[in-house]
């Protein structure tokens, strides 16, 4: 299925979490299902806390891609614009709020994410972390639009 | 230098963050500098955002981790006691705040905390990473004293 990253142009492909062109990170997928934005990602057997659950910092990883992903989104459905049509949306996150309710067992998770706010160049991103039905953390993405040139030689 | 990681026990080893005994992970090193806490790393050329640029998910998982360890830290200095000595002090994130100043250029960057609060069995710890002299993000963690049994098998 065609994800929002698969639209990111050539400075923004290198991201650790999201890019497709670093071959060394998690290069993170996300599409639309209705008003919602999902990302769903297996951790490797080492990204752990203690052994047999999830490392907060990778959750905390996924949350901020998926929500900057979305607010890339947002903005090109905001507009009725195809997500590779110019010039480019393309956020970088502002604050990252994550709320870390029971731990996040290893196996597929599913983020789930909303879009809360869009004001001017500013996405509000909410977004939910789950392990099977469960609900394991919360985070909250303020996604802030980026320069064109940010990143590029 | 001896650093609180080197303290863990077996079941807070394996944390991709700071664990000793995961091979994968960033295996980062805090210790006491007067009342501030230091955590210097070096991420890799991968650990990108943009082309020179660090990672997000990785300066929140620096924070988060450098913030449990403090935690940790601060615990046993409120109780005058010696970081190998039992009943173990090991700590959770409950939540995790970073807010992103300015762009973090690659590099050796090093991340300062301080204890803002300790009640009960949470710690609040405050923490900035520098590159050099420049302040580029700020996170705040609610660290929150975890089950000795969690983890163990």
């Amino acid at each position: 299925m065609d994800a929002f990253q698969d639209h990111y142009p050539e400075n923004v492909s290198h991201c650790y979490g999201c890019g497709s062109k670093n071959k060394h990170g998690h290069q993170i997928k996300t599409h639309w299902e209705g008003d919602e934005t999902v990302t769903r990602f297996t951790p490797e057997p080492y990204h752990t806390s203690v052994p047999g659950f999830a490392y907060g910092g990778l959750i905390a990883s996924l949350i901020d891609c998926h929500s900057t992903g979305t607010a890339a989104a947002a903005m090109y459905r905001q507009e009725g614009r195809d997500m590779d049509s110019l010039p480019a949306f393309r956020f970088v996150t502002g604050s990252l709020h994550v709320d870390f309710l029971k731990p996040t067992p290893l196996g597929e998770l599913t983020l789930r994410g909303t879009v809360k706010e869009i004001k001017g160049r500013k996405v509000v991103v909410e977004c939910t972390v789950f392990a099977g039905d469960v609900a394991t953390a919360r985070g909250e993405v303020v996604a802030v639009q980026m320069p064109e040139s940010f990143g590029q030689s």
